[in-house]
């Protein structure tokens, strides 16, 4: 069982973190587009897993993107951008089959839709230099894209495996879209089933309403903890979230003061909570410092800003 | 035969030409980007055949595009610059299993190699209305694109059986490049199979190349020709091109005295001789339309510039 006043006893590993999934190009309209004025994009660096890899880096621990990209030059430009931050990329696979993926948002005021643009992402293979790696790491992450397609699929089912066998911290970011998976597959039940083989997840009200239908809070609980996750971090927005570990339930605030852009912020909050975890904190600690990495990233635009070391932030947020 | 001093026996029909294949969104860098400093693009309405119907269009010929766009905000900026054209946007269908085609193009000193992101595109149903608008067009024209997947490549073999029992003139630019096939599928061969099917064939040096590996002028208009196309426009760039109905072989010179940008001249080049062929000239004026309009797209940046009426640009290069 993972106690709330207890820390989570890891593994001597020398790498913390393995964040194995999706790296990607986020090309972001510049302005809103309803009226099909705007037709200036900027590209950002992007995919959930890697964001969190980037700010955990930034926070003080290490960590690893096992993750594709295109040979082309926007894979250039990813793996450009996560060795100018001092990250090891030589667990960046690139594939030849598919463009470095892609997810296009044009801002509108009424539903600002991305649009996936699936190209090399789903083509992780399962190596013997990232299963070395795997070994060698203290926590695996992953989120729903690797699962959605083969062969990421099957990749990340033998690391579930092989982590679990080797007292690996497993986490997974329960983030259904169906968008994500091919027309006709039932992504649903997957994902569900996968849940039963994790540690920790941290589903959003609206991942929980995709993968359950309608629910109150108590109940999505419930469910993640049914299928058999031993940690559910259920976050709430603004509200900050509702955490339980299957015998006691916590109501946890957001921290957050000052909101410029939201993007990001479940990133942010991962990394906090992660950088905590490696460094030793109990996990009610821990989940407190995802929520200060989250309203420090809140009062910035973008995905990635420049977060200072982990200590830095408890200081800043009287941790 | 297609003789040089005739113009070509079109069907009576009401609309003048129907373009089928890919309608895309071109993303193209601001700026150069090889030290990964430039992350600004500007989208812009792409596709050739989208291209070359918006030019036909501004010449003064009828011209509906057949092509599929995903049910994002990209699509209805297509549909949106269609219809602000005054094209018939009834062709255009939708679908929800794929996002709309984009072509990334980030601009280097050394080899500014696009990136195919396919969606929608290759999409394309047979249906009936599509075949009610082929039985009333006079010429029907495709790329490679809807020929590399499926289902796209079956409706363009119906469209082409149906065309050609019917007395549409069928033209086809055979714009080969292995990236759009799937990796394994031998794209040379099926496209090889398609040019013995249809009556004009536009290849650049570029195209003929990747067909036919390296040889002269003169070997690749002998390879079309024996192929079965009846009329062969190999283009040559600044050298114009050369154009052989299998009997006679000419040398037409380009018209270009001021070149701002390449881009789109070859739909350019399309869209002049297909107007000049709906409105009945010769095939000998009518490549010279072409040569025309080629040129004086040149002299403007973008694929698709503010092209003047057939009769003016005549004028201005003195047919």
């Amino acid at each position: 069982m993972l106690k709330f006043d207890q820390n989570i006893e890891l593994k001597k590993s020398g790498n913390d973190l393995l964040m194995a999934g999706e790296i990607l190009i986020d090309m972001i309209s510049e302005d809103y587009n309803d009226d099909f004025t705007c037709r200036t994009y900027r590209q950002f660096f992007g995919g959930s897993p890697s964001n969190i890899a980037m700010n955990a880096h930034k926070l003080g621990v290490h960590a690893v993107v096992a993750s594709v990209v295109g040979e082309d030059g926007l894979g250039n430009f990813l793996i450009h951008e996560l060795k100018s931050a001092g990250i090891d990329t030589g667990y960046i696979q690139r594939s030849a089959e598919g463009p470095t993926s892609m997810v296009v948002v044009t801002k509108s005021q009424s539903t600002p839709t991305p649009v996936f643009y699936r190209g090399a992402d789903y083509r992780l293979s399962y190596t013997e230099k990232l299963e070395e790696k795997l070994m060698n790491s203290k926590i695996v992450h992953f989120s729903c894209w690797p699962l959605s397609r083969n062969p990421a699929r099957e990749t990340i089912e033998k690391i579930i495996s092989k982590a679990k066998m080797n007292g690996l911290l497993v986490c997974f970011d329960p983030n259904y879209h169906p968008m994500l998976w091919e027309a006709g597959e039932d992504g649903i039940e997957y994902v569900k089933s996968v849940i039963g083989k994790v540690d920790i997840v941290k589903p959003s009200e609206d991942d929980a309403e995709r993968l359950f239908g309608a629910h109150t809070h108590e109940q999505y609980i419930e469910m993640f903890l049914e299928l058999g996750a031993k940690l559910v971090i259920l976050t709430l927005g603004k509200d900050g979230a509702l955490v339980s570990n299957g015998v006691e339930t916590f109501r946890f605030s957001s921290l957050a003061t000052e909101v410029a852009d939201t993007t990001g912020a479940g990133d942010a909050f991962w990394s906090g909570f992660y950088a905590a975890t490696v460094k030793g904190y109990t996990i009610r600690e821990a989940l407190s410092c995802g929520f200060a990495v989250s309203a420090y990233k809140l009062k910035y635009t973008g995905a990635i800003v420049d977060l200072p070391k982990l200590e830095a932030i408890k200081e800043i947020y009287g941790l």
